[in-house]
């Protein structure tokens, strides 16, 4: 059975990461949760606060995947111009979304009033939908296969949330590790031969060294359960045909 | 004082990272690197195991920056395709590099023998030189201004320890913080207002989230200190103006 393999990209907008001030979070959570929608993040972009930098990452990524992804940029201060690059990408105006109003003017009653600069994170791209904030004030956006999320982990976490099982996908990559007290080379013909043998799996092979041990864990991943049974089990055999012992669910 | 910006990309090379099994370290621990060299990461990709994937970054990022460093896929297995894909984006071919073969065959001497997935590590884009490796056997890569890390982040730690001081660069950026119990949004046209008035800096706004409260950092970047310094007390004082405490260095 072959089925289409639904992709996405992800644009990840802002200095403090490429400054090295700010460790991503976003990359390793939404590959995650794409993952379980059945969605493979194909590639990932991580670009400065610039409007050129974004409208050219934004316009290769979004032709090319079945959806894009950016995260940070949208709040309300100087350097948040996600929407505005967005926006020139797309060839579109930029507009107060009422719904966005409302929701901020709501927010932000007990909390200060809702400011001008706070009315920034009221604007979209001209067209485009909310996706709900459950964290904070403002709220995220979507317009067509390109989804505006914020930069906060956290945040994110939330708006993911409220997206899950909306997207149309594929069948969820699934993937099985085992590990071993071994250094990869010592298995690298073995490995090799073992994906060859079982057309439709990945076999990725991830060493490490631990309490002054060298060790690797062994990542199968395919789309049929079946298959990724059948490819576990033979591994693991041509491995402990080595007289090694195999760690189911890795070290 | 004007002075020309020097800037490095990233191709991070690796499914782990794409399928949010692996945490990326190499993101920020290079960029922090970097800007000591006094070179700014522009850009970053983080592209699948696929040959075509692995190319096309190479040669889009090559272009248009001083430096490209990639991390991972120069391992002895299966999966490890960076140097073939590299060359092939270089238009060279694969070759042994003597010295990686001698410096591996000595490693490997008391390691269980300097097998033909181990010979592997010693391949290289024709014409390349090594970088050293002090954490384990295999060498990094310098082709032109290619740069070919490890993936295992403490290993590109001595790699780039390794090349400390050898790249030309330009001056460092510099950096001050300060932090504030306040929603950015409240400070919004002040920090605009603060970064226009000093050509030459730019001002991040961070904001958190921590024990219920709402804060933020401001992160205040320039190659020139005294300018640096002049911008961190206006904007100390104009946030002090409106009746908040600074916490300088942030919160």
């Amino acid at each position: 059975m072959t089925t289409r393999i639904w992709t996405a990209a992800l644009a990840v907008i802002g200095d403090e990461i490429l400054s090295g001030r700010t460790q991503d979070k976003n990359v390793a959570q939404i590959a995650s949760w794409l993952n379980v929608q059945g969605i493979r993040l194909a590639e990932v972009r991580i670009v400065p606060d610039r409007t050129d930098a974004i409208v050219e990452a934004v316009n290769a990524l979004r032709a090319r995947n079945d959806y894009l992804f950016t995260t940070g940029g949208i709040g309300p201060t100087h350097d948040d111009i996600t929407v505005d690059a967005i926006a020139e990408a797309l060839g579109v105006d930029v507009v107060f979304h009422p719904k966005a109003v409302a929701v901020l003017e709501r927010y932000y009653e007990t909390r200060g009033g809702f400011t001008e600069a706070r009315k920034r994170m009221a604007r979209v791209p001209k067209g485009a939908d909310l996706i709900e904030n459950r964290m904070s004030g403002a709220p995220g956006i979507r317009f067509g296969n390109v989804f505006i999320m914020a930069g906060v982990p956290h945040i994110t976490a939330g708006m993911l949330d409220a997206l899950t099982g909306t997207l149309e996908g594929g069948l969820p990559v699934l993937s099985k590790t085992i590990g071993c007290w071994v250094g990869e080379s010592e298995v690298a013909e073995l490995l090799r031969a073992v994906e060859k043998s079982h057309a439709g799996v990945a076999i990725g092979s991830y060493p490490f060294f631990r309490d002054g041990r060298t060790g690797a864990n062994f990542v199968v991943r395919a789309t049929d359960a079946e298959l990724l049974e059948r490819c576990i089990v033979d591994l693991t055999r041509e491995i402990e045909a080595t007289g090694r012992t195999v760690v189911a669910g890795g070290i």
